[in-house]
């Protein structure tokens, strides 16, 4: 398949130069700075601070704990992770300079050993002002650097610049873009093409996506308000994430104005109960404007039948959004990704590579087919910070798409995961959480005191059941047998909570009681963790 | 004056318990874990895990880089930092536990020394489950354990679990309460009663401030939409940032009905302009519901006169709100906080920590005066997150409170900076930055060759000022003058960007062409790197 092709990476060097207008994206990508920060060449201080010369070259983010007998290269790896923000301090607070240098840009297949390539700087001086949050301490070089110990193998060197424009964050800016581009084409958008932004999270991202789907129906909203607009209604699951409701009453549509539609047994939307309720919302007068299909449901699990639900947005002319914050990451994952078949045909993907993936919260991308449209949504062109008579191409100054001013640098600690991984590392990452919560499927579809919410294999890692005490086995169904059920859960878990051993959530949804949702996305979860989950399950629950 | 008491403490001590319905704020505060991390009591596998018997007692912050002779304290500390990462690595993966241990919870007047008593922790365990978000991975552990290093001259243990529920991150939502009702109370609120949350950044903070005062007058708009209002109309500066315009885009007001105020000739609001245009809005049936003001507005550094505005939105009912993410740290100085006098009759209050404290970004906080109107305006009550039946007080579920689900654990550095610095170490830095800015603006006022954007001392860190190059400053003034020098700000910075020496930001505002703006929050910046600047400016413009 195309996306375990590796087709992006242009080969190393280690050019001198400073970013000029019209350089390409690849060409940008093998720009390098001036000085060779891992040497600290400019520190005669002290021999201390003069580069250690461990070699990391094999060393793979494998090879590091959890993983059996990683202690020993752990450990090497962070006492060389010292040595470098003590070489930063030394060195950054002597002298002024700038630099990026990387020669392997590309998200790759296959993870990457460690690499003095891999280093990457943004912009820092003490006299670099002008940014109200550049300033320097030690603390935000090692707020980056922790981030690199842990998936890379390496700790590159860099400062925690915030992104609103090129010149304060340039490698930042192009480590989203081209990583975006990759996962544009992991959704099946022709080479990648379109637009994005990492955003604070799943919910600003699906915030996003309604933001965008009525600036493109009616983009005088912008600056006349909704009342430029005709009475616009949302239509999603009743399984969905909350945040769709929480957007349509901050952008002012109104949650009476987010229909909820109907769902099968498993919670995927019922397409003809979407059709029937876009058909009646117009016989009221109302204008249908967006769809949300969720891939990866928070309760169930549940994938939505996408493609269906395309066909019925593209008859009535609607927007397709779909909520892939949790089941995004089955992309990545060449047994799983059908379950998103049709992802391809939306407008807009949310897609937190924080859930699924591993990688530290916050890290969520907004994915947007149609180029242009987020800044003409949000754009407002604030002379003081987008100033256009730069001397490069201002068009890297990605700020002004974004409802937010400054941003969190939350692409790196993703782009280097996947270096450090691979696409077949967040593979087998995804397949072995998939097999995990199917082995706590298979254990307790059949087993004594044991209910599954719905039947068959689940879609994603999401196992829902109920744990039924022995005193209510016997218990004809009924209201009282409801509503002792209700309680068993909160007990059980409340007792975890007590005895500090493990803990599984709970909740109801529609008429049915508070059960058990198990879900997986831990790598370094075993099978005998589901095991004991259960035994813990059944030794307090046992006398409820 | 009381903010610089420091009376909310409880002593220390080790009480072993697990949270229960009802505790106070102050009890929580004290509840201890049952393990002490530090000892790695359950690992016998390795000598080489056992607590680093260094001893950090009467280490501070301050001793470590940037300070002089500080090289020696921060190498021993960064290693003692790695000892624990790998300490939590082995016994977490071969153990199931929760944690949270804090003696002292409180944001002192004065820098606290390392203690172990800072040890904190959220919820953890490899069989932990139903949140999408925990997975632990050695990566998640560094994020945290790098901020620590920071600030604090001790690297607690704890895992980033994002912010929703209480148990899920007990530890950071507690230290969200108590770091927000002390804001509050530098505020200037009774007692710091109110509400607030972490945001990710300034942008999402003042768009709260909009929402919770649509919510207040008009909160009918929550269900049904904008279409439930009348034609609401904002106020702001027209020196204010840019993010109170996107929020009247986002939230469906439109941009044309965020209505910009006249400024005095320092950038600073003019009230009887805002009087005027709230007349003139309300002569043509629009109806005026939310102000501005802006405490250190982003290009002059201008604090609005609250007073006199807060006089006119009393008059007419309007929501008061204080966007201080620039100024809002002046706060936290005797010499300077006057600049805000008045922000006690704001009803909501935006603060970025990250901006003029040094924080790492993002950290950002809307602060309300009004208990209970965040989770009025935002709350979904989603089952499958906030159950009601859980065996704590739900009213430490804050999540529902947010636009957000998960929430980026912003409070944990700053909570920690406050421990390390206190509020002197604060006011220090701060009064530092005006200092140094003030030593520019005394520099280059009368200097040959500069020319000040506007006259006096500025009232925050920022200097605007144009260059004139030698071939420009015999030319009349007038429309080649104008020309010319507009082309002189970009030039220069471009220079420097290319020379990799340093960097000034520069814009137009209104009718001033491009001028140069310099500001200061970096508290290692010193005199030598101001003089350095001017020369670099020279230097490079000279020839221009």
């Amino acid at each position: 398949m195309e996306m375990f092709g590796d087709n992006s990476c242009p080969s190393p060097c280690n050019t001198l130069g400073f970013l000029q207008k019209n350089n390409s994206l690849e060409e940008k990508g093998r720009l390098a700075g001036q000085k060779n920060l891992l040497s600290c060449d400019n520190s005669d201080r002290d021999a201390r601070f003069r580069r250690t010369e461990t070699d990391f070259s094999n060393l793979f983010a494998r090879d590091l704990l959890p993983a059996k007998n990683g202690e020993e290269p752990t450990i090497q790896f962070l006492r060389l992770s010292t040595a470098l923000p003590r070489c930063w301090t030394s060195t950054t607070l002597t002298s002024s300079w700038r630099v990026w240098r990387a020669s392997t840009w590309s998200c790759p297949t296959n993870p990457s050993p460690w690499s003095r390539s891999w280093w990457t700087a943004g912009t820092h001086s003490n006299t670099a002002s002008g940014q109200v949050t550049h300033a320097f301490s030690t603390s935000c070089l090692l707020d980056w650097t922790s981030l690199v110990w842990l998936e890379s193998g390496s700790p590159p060197l860099l400062t925690p610049t915030c992104k609103f424009t090129y010149e304060i964050a340039p490698v930042f800016v192009l480590m989203e873009q081209l990583t975006l581009k990759k996962m544009r084409e992991m959704i099946g958008w022709p080479s990648g093409e379109g637009d994005g932004l990492f955003s604070p999270g799943g919910a600003i991202s699906n915030m996003y996506s309604v933001m965008i789907a009525r600036y493109k129906y009616f983009p005088e909203v912008k600056t006349k308000g909704m009342s430029a607009a005709p009475r616009l209604v949302l239509f999603t699951s009743e399984h969905s994430h909350y945040s769709i409701k929480k957007a349509g009453a901050a952008l002012g549509f109104g949650t009476e104005n987010v229909i909820l539609l109907s769902t099968d047994e498993r919670g995927r939307v019922i397409p003809a109960d979407l059709e029937a309720k876009i058909i009646d919302a117009k016989q009221k007068g109302y204008v249908p404007l967006f769809v949300n299909a969720t891939a990866g449901s928070t309760v169930y699990g549940a994938f939505d039948p996408i493609n269906e639900i395309a066909d019925i947005c593209e008859k009535y002319n609607l927007w397709l959004h779909v909520d892939g914050a949790w089941g995004g990451g089955l992309l990545m994952s060449r047994k799983h990704r059908h379950k998103l078949s049709g992802i391809e045909r939306a407008n807009s993907v949310t897609w937190n590579p924080h859930k699924m993936m591993g990688v530290p919260l916050q890290c969520s991308a907004i994915l947007v087919r149609e180029k242009g449209i987020l800044a003409g949504c949000n754009s407002m062109c604030a002379g003081y910070l987008f100033q256009p008579d730069k001397q490069y191409d201002v068009t890297y100054d990605t700020g002004d798409k974004a409802i937010q001013c400054g941003r969190h640098v939350d692409i790196f600690k993703f782009w280097l995961m996947w270096k450090a991984k691979g696409t077949i590392g967040f593979e087998q990452h995804i397949d072995k959480c998939l097999d995990l919560s199917q082995y706590l499927y298979n254990k307790i579809k059949n087993r004594e005191g044991y209910e599954m919410v719905f039947d068959g294999v689940p879609q994603h890692t999401n196992v829902c059941f109920w744990y039924i005490p022995p005193s209510l086995r016997g218990m004809p169904h009924g209201d009282e047998r409801r509503e002792k059920l209700h309680r068993v859960a909160p007990k059980i878990k409340a007792m975890m909570m007590e005895s500090g051993t493990t803990m599984v959530g709970y909740q109801p949804q529609g008429n049915k009681v508070n059960f058990f949702r198990m879900v997986v996305s831990n790598p370094a979860a075993t099978q005998s963790d589901i095991d004991f989950l259960i035994d813990e399950i059944e030794r307090l629950g046992h006398d409820l």
